[in-house]
């Protein structure tokens, strides 16, 4: 093997003073890695992370879409795309429908669903208004692809009190929560307060005016005076998806 | 009487077109305010608006806000003061004592306590932590001497949420509730959806990091979901002091 | 009756301390609300607070829109919407015009007028300029649907500082008085520096460039030199009326 | 028992619809808490919550916090405080030592270690710089006050790559990673792309110009192109430690 | 001499093609200013701008400070400076108490009184406020010193209605107003609307809370619904005098 | 004349003591404009301020604005329109070209230019770069019409020093300097370092990113180091000739 | 020749004391550039600066983007275009393809390509995801027209750690590095920790919610912990490949 | 050797399918830095970067410091600081001051003076104005103590437009420029259009009101209309130094 014997030449090298530390670490990174540059479109992801790749569709040429979904799709044999806008949504669906097709929010998945031989846990998603939901079915859509069961409870908002209260008689068994809010985003801290799983607040961009576009629900969620609640960022339901894997992930593992 | 002859004499010149609509009133001011200087200081505002005059201490030297402080005095009997250092109190308590004094936050009321025949109405004052606290006091000081009664809930934050909903069982008789948070702000949300009284939110400076200084609590107040909440800046217990007085003063106008 | 049957376990399960003070409690409320889903609807928010659901219809689809219309209509008999573009307007009113329907601004409200025996009182509507006439458009829709009386005074603003002087004139006999500006949002002090009933203060999100879209007109009115001015978000004519309707139900009661 | 006569009347007037259903639900709530004013003081937050109150020592005064903490240990025998300034420290040691006292950063427990029969989980605990220390001594002291085991390895920030890859070496076993970064604050997203446990970042206020005092850091934890990472406000290592807390809690849960 | 000669050279290079148009420019410019490097102290400004160098005290050393306004009195026989500390008004009083000291605000000029043989032509000055008096008078320092009559009128905001009126009574013949005000910054708008002269508008620091430090009347004045306000930054008492002055300077040229 | 016993009563019942002060100054304001309700349309404006109404197109609906031309066309005869929309212009064009209409970037006045028997004065009107350009001419549009005579230059930005030089040759008889620039917004600045006439900085939406729309361009002439510069907000081209009309008219008075 | 007569005759008016020192620099200036307007065109530039003038489309209406193109064509034969729609794109292209066209991302160069004797250097451009891809291209684009060699390696981000370290094992011999990265921006900061050589860091406006559009990448940039990294603008690739030009010259020049 | 079996035992497990890939990658990295802890100080960065590590005191306590200092000192032999209060600079000066001390602004270098065999190139250092000075000095200390030769002009601000254009006489020969400027901070701008030189600004925290702090220079810089300028964080000297030292390096390499 060829880049054992360049090996022993680099910390040879390095133990007669040819070369420095960081130079040899340099160079053996560069003779792991050589030949490997398919490496770089980083399909190994979800074994390391547990969690795939997610293509953001904001941004890009429809063409450009197309053509990262058709070699990821060869690639790996599934893709999950988000932020699409209804003309690419309607263009993957037409393109890839063979390939089978799951869609929440402006989310979607091509490919089989994966078998999983058990749950992977429970995750409780909640929202405080109707306008909440497509970001809430988002994340849905990627946690019970990759394995979770989800228990929904939608329009709970503070604004009623007794909504928040009532939501939480459905979530006895849930893992871990995942709360949506929009406007003053008030309900993770008051769900928070009932409860002792952890809690991932989404804020949305719902709202108008001053403190609109989620900025107020934001800071809300980050001034907490409930101990213990995390926060993703505006309508980041992919990254609330990931987090709670990496906690059901944390507790499979015990 | 001169004034009424030169009035006389301005609507003639405005009649024969001598002079233009918009000079004659600007004469007739002039003429109304003629040799009333003293009128600048605006000592007929409690009358007028049903709420004295507040001296704001912070950015007034020692000696102007002593020198503010006794002409007001003379001229009114009594004198009402805010955001006060702790200097400045003690400043004025040796100076002044003898005209009696009462304090609450950093607010302070100099001169005799009014006599009121009648009480002006019932405000609840409740606040999410105890470090709102000290504004909440500033407010019951200045609502009290102004007539009304006030009914006091202290640390009522949704990080329990039986401790707002408890709060209302003392506010069963109140006119108008002012409710102070910092932090998050979320328990004007919670209490607006509790009840139908006028709800005056107060957002406090209390919080850190990111949305600190009550940034967030002003913008969760501005955003609430629950309908009719009203808002003032940050710390302005003297403006939610005066805004319930107002609000009293229409219910007993009917 | 099974529930007091199960609260009856409850609390003898809490005095031999099988469970603690909140388990209870969770308990409790949970038999109470138990079966009772439909509840979720929030349908007696108008009893509780004096002031409907209203319906925002930004960020909905279409057939969203139709269908929460659809169901609300049907469970309520009155539907209020605001935040309507000029395509969903249109829209409601094809699909719902027999059911009657009264529009105002950006807002409507569908279902037969509802009769009122008495005024609920009497508010004052007054607008700085001509591009804010929408916005008090629709908050006088939604006040004399439940039952107050309008007076209104539009383009008053203090560029002409006769103008707010006059406005005031018209408003006499009123209870309360929201206030809409946009630009630099002075009217608001001017006119609550000639009153002492309730200000309710509303930014408009007009103007341009630095300050623009209703920011400078909120923090004029956060900062408002003069006394008890209260301030709803940018463009919240709904929260302007709920407050106002909050002010009139309290000077009812008295 | 009164309560349960009383309930039972409740119910009755509820069925034969003398009452509305919010209003039985406000009377048995306030039936429920009745006479139990101290309940106000939330001491069971910590059973409830699994994380007890921390008292804010900022924006009280000295003789409030003294106060505070000394019926808080009367009623609960331990007292968690954060941001002390090292006035407040010094005054507190002086005044509680006999009651045994650990410090961290800015933050101090005082009352007797608690003992813990078995270990609740491991934290790992990871700082950029050397300024975000004692942010980090703030989260090992409340972790390992509550059960937890901490791993940690400061000043593992990318200006050196290898350095957050070393740090990983450490990490091997523990059940959830906290980060702690000031300045551009991009540690998190580097260490979260290694690993699958979960991942809570804590931006530090290091940093100066333009997005100093930690703006920039939250921002970047916001924005990370890492998926899963969670976020809690600037400073919030109190915050962080609740959230690894209830993540513990879940796993052992299972 | 020596530079025509260069000049001759400069030219014919550039007629003969040997170097190029912006070389030649910068060849002369290098020309003229040769040996000249004293005229980096910009001491005829004054003489160019109608307006002084004006030292600003803030962040700069004692030591600095005194060494600059030594060199300048030196140099010109007066100082102009600003933003001055309280200790470091004592200081340079107590240095340079012989030159002739006049105050105002944090301003100070050091020197002897100018003898102006006419009057420049008349500032007015106008305050909203108490706290605005010790920006408006660095404002008539300079104007003073610089040869405009200044007349006054302090605490004229528009809390009061007729008191901008009434304060614009005084400025029947200035050629100019400067308006101070802070809070809400309401009264150039007003005073614009009764006078067709220019008017600058100078934000002051004062205001608490949500746009607090002069950034709300920076706003509410540059959304002015008034026609034709000027703005200079907050508290830039030292460019509103310049503003001014330039305006003056226009009117006697014609 | 009613009015006039009208005031004597008031008069008498203040002397009296049957009114105080400020009622009194109410009832007269109130006899003044009673009856001329029309007065609300403020069409004395260009007669008091020198600066007619200009209505702003933008945010209004077209059925609105083709009715308020009318309106104001046939009570003035001339009509100042500013932020038109291309559709609007196209429209405004359609109907009221009989009148006679110029345009200039997005203002356009439509009906007979005016005569003026004597030049009202001089602007310069500079612009940094070519998008500035739209803005400048909207400027000049209402100057000419005003009476003004205005001098241009347009793309001379600081990018080649010698530019902002050259266009000041341009500019030696102007009473008052107008200087548009976008991006970096330096070039007001430089020219207000060469000459001593007023500057009215104009800041362009102009430039991209950070700091873009204006707001860099804003900030640098608030910050400017040449002192003197007053400024208007973001594209206020109708506030720069406003000021500049205010300016050459304090001039002809002398 | 005339200029050099009236030079004469201006240092001469400058030593007898008839003008100051400033007036004489000034027309000196106005001599030099007398009768060569044509210079505010600005045509040297790119000798002066060795960086062409960029138009910027975006602002611009189609017929004064198509009249600038072409006037500079005719002046100097090649014309380069950045912040293209794609309508203006294909305009131009239709328009003037007979000159020859070469585009990259939004930009465009019209005019044959330049002949270059020798490499003016090696840049290497690194995004950190495909979507910055674009943003590179216009760079890449700008370079290479100038004469420089360009080194590429897109979708090198942190998220996978080895992308960086890979990306650098084809830098080995560049000159200066150019850094495209949108989300949270962390990937200029790693490379300039494994390099010596210039790091020219530019955000790119991708990335949501709070912090997107590039302001969380620009923070990061400014904030990073690696010492010495530069930073353009949002989005700014053509003043990134000006700064890598001036550097590439300085080399050059040695 | 140890290190070398384990290489070929990971190598082998990855070729035997028993390791992943980002397995095997993070063994070898593991393998290869492990004993060797004492690297996380990242000694070497000197060597790898051309810049050494700079202690910043800010935010550190006085013991920290000195114990970092003392330290650095042993291990290295010279030590760089930055930030100094000028509590800790007299401290330092005290403990240190046989080590031999430079300062500069509030930089410090402890340690003996490097020998350079030859100068490393040219810095241009220019401000704006004085109180740019200490900012630029901290710069010069540490570009002077790593070889390169400063050549500065101090207050040459565009306030006087022949100062910047006569303090590029004396840049002829440098081969970069750092140019610091607060205020509206448009020297960088004028500076870049008169040189081709790499132009690395520096935005200093000068300035008040509005856009102070350095706030309005960092945006003038980034938006600036002159191309190739590149901008570090304001305040930040070191950053600034270390940009230079990158291309100084960049040319000797050629």
């Amino acid at each position: 093997m060829a880049e054992r014997r360049m090996f022993d030449e680099i910390l040879h090298a390095f133990n007669r003073g040819e070369i420095d530390e960081s130079e040899a670490g340099a160079r053996i990174l560069e003779l792991f890695y050589k030949g490997q540059e398919h490496f770089m479109l980083d399909l190994e992801r979800e074994k390391r992370l547990g969690f795939p790749e997610v293509v953001y569709a904001e941004g890009k040429t429809m063409a450009d879409l197309l053509d990262i979904v058709a070699r990821l799709l060869e690639a790996k044999g599934k893709v999950y795309i988000a932020s699409l806008s209804s003309e690419a949504e309607t263009r993957l669906e037409e393109t890839f429908h063979s390939y089978g097709i799951r869609s929440g929010g402006r989310a979607m998945v091509i490919g089989s669903m994966s078998k999983h031989t058990e749950e992977l846990g429970v995750v409780g998603v909640i929202t405080a208004g109707t306008s909440d939901i497509s970001f809430a079915r988002e994340c849905v859509l990627l946690l019970e692809e990759l394995g979770a069961r989800v228990v929904t409870s939608f329009d709970a908002g503070v604004a009623g009190i007794h909504r928040p209260v009532m939501s939480m008689q459905k979530m006895r068994d849930v893992n871990v929560l995942i709360v949506f809010a929009g406007m003053e985003g008030a309900l993770p801290t008051v769900l928070a307060s009932l409860t002792d799983i952890p809690v991932v607040a989404v804020p949305t961009p719902i709202g108008y005016g001053f403190g609109g576009q989620g900025e107020a629900a934001l800071k809300t969620m980050l001034q907490s005076c409930s101990p213990g609640i995390t926060v993703v960022n505006i309508g980041n339901s992919v990254g609330a998806a990931a987090a709670a894997i990496r906690i059901l992930r944390a507790i499979r593992k015990g």
